[in-house]
Parts: C-alpha cells; structure tokens; sequence
C-alpha cells in the first residue's frame, strides 16, 4: 500500500479537515496560541487522539508551503487503495487459489486493523471493504495492523455485492460467517473461497448474505451472543488454512 | 462474577484514586467549579476515558455518605475475580475435561476483554490471570468482553506458575502459544488442558513457557510477525475446540 502525507494549513482548513473526519495524524500549534478557534482545534485533535506538538512561529513558517498557516498545520495521512484485480494478480503469482475477506460494514478501525493483520498472516491475498458506513484505512488502521497494510491489498468497493458477482465470474464463492449456519468444521472451505465477515452489532447484512453461496458458523457454547468481530474473522480465516493445509 | 460499586469523595481522594490508576467510571462534579483542583481532576478524568456529570451542589448533597464531597464525588467499579477452584468445580459441573485459558501479561484491557469474551464462547470453564504487570477486570474489560465478566470465572493468582504447578497435580497439562512449536493442528489439545497465551509484545515468558507440556504454533504465512494477542487466543481456542467436537 503506498502511503502520502498531506498538509493543511490555516485555522478554517484544519478545523473544517477534523470535522470532515479525515483523519488527522499531527497536528502544529504556534506556541502561545490560545485564542478562541485554535483553541477549539486543539479540542478536537485532543477527541480524535491526534498528535500534538507546539512550535515556535519560525517552525512553522519553514514548514509552510502556502505562507498562510494562521498558526495551525495538520498532517493527515491518505492511504491509497489496491484494486481488487490486484488480489487476483498476487494469488495468481503465488500459485494458490485466491482467498480474499471482505467485510461488510466492519466501524470500529482496531478491528479492521486486527483484521488485515490476520489477512496477513492466514495467507489471504486481500481485504475488500465498502465505501460507505465502514472504517477506512487511517493511521488507527495501520497501526494496529501492526504494518500488514504494507503487504496485504485493502481495495474498497462502491458495492460489496457486485463486487461478489464480479468475482463469482472468476471462480470464487462465498462463504458468510454468521449464526445459523452449518458449523464451519464441517463445511468444505476449499478451493478459490471469499469469506464474508459481518458488522461488529448487526452481522451480515440481507442482501450480501443472500448472495453468498453457504453459511458458517462457529459453535457457540457460552452465555453471551456472538464473538467480537476480529476474533470471529480469524477464527474461520484460520479454519480455511487448516483444510488447504490438511490435503 | 460480582460487582461493586465504591464512592469516593473529595478532592484528595478522588485525585488520588484517579492516580493509582484505580478504575473510575463516572464522576460527578458540581456545576461551576473551576478551581485548580477541580481543573486537575476533570484532566485526570478526561485521560482516562471516565464519564463525567455536571450536578448542582444540591444532588452532590445528596449522593454524598460524608457530607465532605468539596464538590466531586467519584465511583469506582470493584470487581471480585473467581477462585481456580470455582473453574474445576465448573468444569465438574458440567461434566467436562477442564479447560482453562491463562494469560501470561496481557496488558491491553481490549484483549483481555476479547479474550474473556471467546473464552466464554469457546466453553472455557476459566481465564486466569497475574496479580503484576497485567490489566484486571475494570469496567473497559467487562465492556468489552460483551458480559461475558459475569459469566466466565476470572482468577487472579500471584505466580502463574505456582498455579500451573497446583493445576498439574490435578491432571491439567499446559499448552504454550508461541512461534517455533508443532503446528497446532498436529498436536493433540485434548484432555484437561490450560492454554498459556503470551503478553501483546513479548509472548509467553521464559519461567512460564518453562512449565508448559509443549508449544503450540498458529501456521504464519505472511510478512509480518504475529496475530493480535486475542485473534491468536481465539484461533487457538477454537483448534481446541474442534479437536474436543472431532471425537
């Protein structure tokens, strides 16, 4: 995955940059700055964990591009996507049969991360994740990935179900994690497989479920109701190494 | 599992038990006050993720058992841990080979919340735990354990290893997970077992790996180093699992 580092400079640009919810990695303060809006900058860099540092007003004049800073500069990380071709590409040039996860609506970015970091090391060649009410790859993502983000492809789709037609014409199927499903020891889990993973409350949505081609579910011998997301991916993900191991 | 709520009030003791790192889940502070102190504290609270409620004097009055709150009154949560031998005797219970999952300095409170929270689902009859250098049940834990707190016994023992030698002597043996063992799906995890899961950084220490019957491995086949401590539980767990369901 490559990775740019994008500037934003001036009080408006980097307040409007945090409410916009990019994320923001550093942010630049003018030393004695305490005024109302950079005040309330900080406020909001303090919410979403960003890094701090306050520096002397010629720091930041060198670190200025546009000579407009207003005392505030903010770095936020853009990530850029693979394509979904690419999955298919590394599977091919590692001779296995393509194993992608894709993840239907996973919010909070510690699962994702934990997740991509499972892609990792489970040997699948992809993470698919929507566009739309999904956690993207931030620098939360990147570091609990625990750098998995720099080898494993994550291509976000508009649509996570034509993207499954899309692949289904390829030679891939699908298989749905969830409750109600036969138990994934005894489901064959071999061959070019996509393994769908759900939201963190509400597990696989209608429409993508249906356009899997079976159910998996992982027993279930306790009180509560279902296994935190990152658990339960890994726990199937690694379900699949076993049986293309065991032949 | 049994819990207790404890208030404590005043501004010393509430700065003090923010700074014995004891866990505080709601803090009520009166309305208007913005003294250092206060200040001090509302900071201490903020860092520590801690809900915060601004009351009149009047409802402090109340909720206060003192009389002396100086206007904030903290609750911290208390929660009772499980004795080993409530798991045997659940295990028993059951009718059960006991199964107990220990974790050697798990010191991240969204692992050991995880890790409750398969081990529950997995049938554990138990997770132990280190007095030093470890998270403990706090109300992030039980949060993220999705209840599974008060369902699952949670011990907290001096020397895991004086724990694993009183658990061998009644028939246990011990399952180290760590890089460089027999691939999990080639050692036998059956029978009365007790699976030792490593610190997020470092693994299974040197003493404790010392005392395990043998070592375990998850299959890497990726670039980087190792699973999220509670995906790697949660696999592992789960090999248990189906090697119990295989017979």
């Amino acid at each position: 995955m490559r990775y740019k580092e994008m500037a934003v400079e001036g009080r408006n640009a980097v307040l409007e940059a945090f409410r916009s919810k990019k994320t923001i990695d550093k942010l630049y303060v003018q030393d004695g700055c305490q005024d109302g809006p950079v005040r309330t900058i900080i406020r909001e860099a303090r919410k979403q964990d960003t890094i701090l540092y306050f520096v002397s007003k010629e720091r930041l004049d060198q670190m200025s591009s546009t000579g407009k800073h207003q005392g505030v500069i903010a770095f936020s990380a853009a990530y850029e996507y693979a394509e979904v071709e690419d999955m298919m590409k590394l599977a091919k040039e590692r001779g296995e049969d393509p194993f992608l996860i894709l993840l239907d609506g996973i919010e909070d970015p510690y699962n994702l991360g934990a997740i991509i970091r499972t892609a990792n090391l489970a040997g699948a060649h992809g993470v698919i994740i929507p566009k739309r009410r999904a956690a993207g790859l931030t620098a939360t993502v990147a570091r609990t990935s625990a750098g998995a983000v720099n080898y494993t492809p994550v291509a976000k789709v508009t649509n996570l179900v034509s993207a499954m037609e899309d692949l289904k014409k390829q030679g891939l199927w699908f298989v749905c994690a969830d409750m109600g499903g036969e138990t994934m020891y005894r489901c064959s889990l071999r061959g070019p497989i996509g393994l769908v993973v759900g939201n963190e409350g509400e597990g696989v949505s209608r429409l993508v479920k249906e356009h899997c081609d079976f159910t998996a579910s992982i027993p279930m011998k306790g009180n509560i109701d279902s296994l935190n997301a990152s658990v339960a991916a890994g726990v199937l993900a690694y379900e699949i190494v076993r049986q293309r191991m065991e032949r």
